[in-house]
């Protein structure tokens, strides 16, 4: 079992601002149970972030363009943003024009790691999906190491038997997930295995050299309540637990990804078995969506779902916006999105006791309980968002707020 | 016992609505499990809805002018919009100028039952707190049930031997509750019992003269996560519960008021312990906030607890909005409000699998899958925000969104 090596200076800041100790944290790193995105090549990371057990929750930005809306200024607009309100890490996820463009400038202006999912830049390549190669797919994770690329996405869990499983399958949504159906597409037009699953060794080797972490796609997510946890999902979950050994094996650090629609009862029950199949990997849910009519406030369905995940042992909440099943999210809907996440992860370090969550409640509700403006704006999870409210709505002299008035029940 | 007579049609009308038998709805109000809120002298109550157990969760609006904003059209204004968003009932938590007219107004206009706080109506009274008399509170109780009113929230709970507990306890947030704080000041600067306690039987009587439903309230309900379950909140659920049984013989209706700000691994408490103290009430719950520093997002906070708490057996969810901890909410608060509870209560009714729930995430599935914009839209909690986003970017001639375009999943 090859070792996992982060610098000392990276270690010593994550264990000071998780209060952990260095060697907790550097023992979970070697078993797996935590991750820590951070590319050899890479510059200017200067919040670096550790994801998995014991640590606060991390929320994930997918920013980049579309095949439709491309435009680099605009996704580095939502890279500010997103890092503002404080998003962990950022996605660059775009498909189309410009994209080589987009995902330098994200990683050369991004404080925090930024991930890819390599076969949106296959498509990239040009031409139709059918006539990429094999050796597209690996070219383009060798392409965006060099960029500097934190961690990535590799759908490789969708193999030929995993395939014949879903085709049997009567799903209510089908496939949902984009990264999966292209693999998916690709398969089947050329009656070919998986490349990403077949040649997993030499991405292992790339992964290795650049330490780069990589994040197992989940291509059979399920993309509403009736599909969840469907034998399709949870065989491609079984191939993702292989997949995340021969990580552990090559050295390479190893997260899983998850739904997507989940009810919440069945939540629970996502989160163990992942745990179960996949040694203690770091989870990093889509969600989850607690039920599929939340368009148009699905950043509300994503922090419900993602709030209890988190409790549970989910430990990377990827945001979901506003604009979610009806567009490429905006700007504005990179913030809603952000905060929502935000929220629900840290009701999970709440309801967890993760160090340091509790105290900032407390100081939030002393400074309610006083009535002390300045201090809630300064502990709220959105200081700007309270700032902008507080304009419209001055407090009163008594510094009540215009709800309760003069029968504020603060007042004594 | 007497026994609680609702009229046949409205049983009629609310069985099949909630895909249930008359005859089993019927045993859980004489049970005291569900309440049909129904004041015998209301008119025009075109959509009543039942609470409590088995049924879909409900959802409850707070509306009113405050000491500090007070404007009769812009409450009604107020009112059309959380029931054109789906709100089941409305309170009318009017203090100060107008509320005379706001409330004749609101009951007058709204289609679902129609709640209040009586105490806030008597400080509407004039004067100062304290110089109220014990009788100007039972009076206010007489005024609005002959004007009509459904349910009244009454904090009768707020007793000396309660109140003593709390002035031991060391609360970080202290009371929280607008109408339990003005009990307590008037108990201390009177040296009385609560008037609402020891008047109880008085108000039963009115109660069950006019069939109103007694929402007995929590006036030490948490307002923070620290305070959640402590002594103070439970010492006044115990009375609750005793509060609860003489409702039941007197044949008056009753619902239990429920915090406020609770962290995820104690909401299921709150609901086991209520259900068990106030012999299986409906639990009517103020979220739960989740964590106390989501100011200006508290209707994402509130969401997530109440989800949870729905699934776990909270009846009845009252919303929170953008603006609570900050100020009165504005109509776009209001819509904002009811559609992230309506959420909340939502993703308790699927994982509870209330009848009804599941089929209606499968039909926006189907339609999902099939790329039929018409009919997602048609079956979104929000038809009205899914045609606003679609105005702002219009799908493809293929049907996929701007999202994934011609890489959408869905296009096969």
């Amino acid at each position: 079992m090859k070792k996992i090596r982060i610098p000392e200076n990276i270690l010593e800041k994550i264990a000071e601002k998780e209060m952990i100790e260095k060697n907790v944290l550097s023992g979970k790193i070697s078993e797996g149970r935590v991750v820590v995105p951070l590319n050899r090549k890479r510059q200017g990371l200067e919040k670096p972030c550790a994801i998995g057990e014991g640590l606060s929750v991390k929320v994930n930005a997918n920013i980049g363009g579309s095949p439709d809306i491309s435009d680099p200024a605009a996704e580095l607009e939502k890279l500010r943003t997103s890092v503002k309100y404080g998003t962990d890490t950022v996605m660059d996820l775009t498909i189309g024009k410009y994209w080589k463009r987009i995902l330098s400038a994200v990683v050369r202006e991004s404080p925090v790691p930024v991930g890819t999912v390599p076969v949106y830049g296959a498509v990239c390549l040009g031409g139709s999906v059918a006539d990429l190669k094999s050796d597209d797919f690996i070219e383009v994770i060798s392409t965006q190491a060099e960029m500097g690329v934190d961690f990535m996405t590799v759908h490789a869990g969708v193999t030929r038997s995993v395939s014949k499983i879903y085709d049997k399958s009567k799903r209510v949504g089908g496939m949902v997930s984009r990264g999966g159906k292209i693999i998916y597409r690709w398969m089947k037009e050329n009656n070919m295995e998986n490349p990403l699953y077949e040649r997993f060794d030499e991405i292992l080797d790339i992964a290795s050299q650049y330490n780069i972490t990589i994040s197992l796609g989940d291509g059979l997510r399920p993309g509403c309540l009736a599909d969840a946890s469907d034998d399709a999902q949870y065989g491609e979950l079984r191939v993702l637990g292989e997949l995340s050994r021969r990580c552990r094996q090559a050295g390479v650090q190893v997260m899983i990804e998850g739904p997507g629609h989940v009810p919440l009862n069945l939540i629970e029950e996502n989160v163990r078995m992942e745990k179960e199949l996949c040694g203690g990997a770091p989870f990093y849910v889509l969600g989850p969506l607690t039920t599929d009519i939340g368009a148009g406030y699905d950043h509300i369905t994503g922090a419900i779902g993602g709030a209890f995940a988190a409790w549970k042992g989910a430990d990377f909440l990827c945001y979901l916006t506003p604009a979610e099943h009806l567009h490429l999210p905006d700007n504005e809907d990179v913030a809603m999105g952000v905060i929502a996440s935000k929220i629900a992860a840290h009701s999970g370090d709440v309801a967890k006791k993760i160090p340091g969550a509790l105290e900032r409640n407390e100081k939030m509700s002393k400074a309610r309980r006083d009535l002390d403006w300045e201090l809630m704006q300064r502990n709220a999870m959105a200081p700007a968002a309270v700032e902008r409210e507080r304009k419209r709505y001055p407090e009163r002299k008594d510094r009540a707020c215009t709800m309760c008035g003069e029968y504020c029940a603060l007042l004594d």
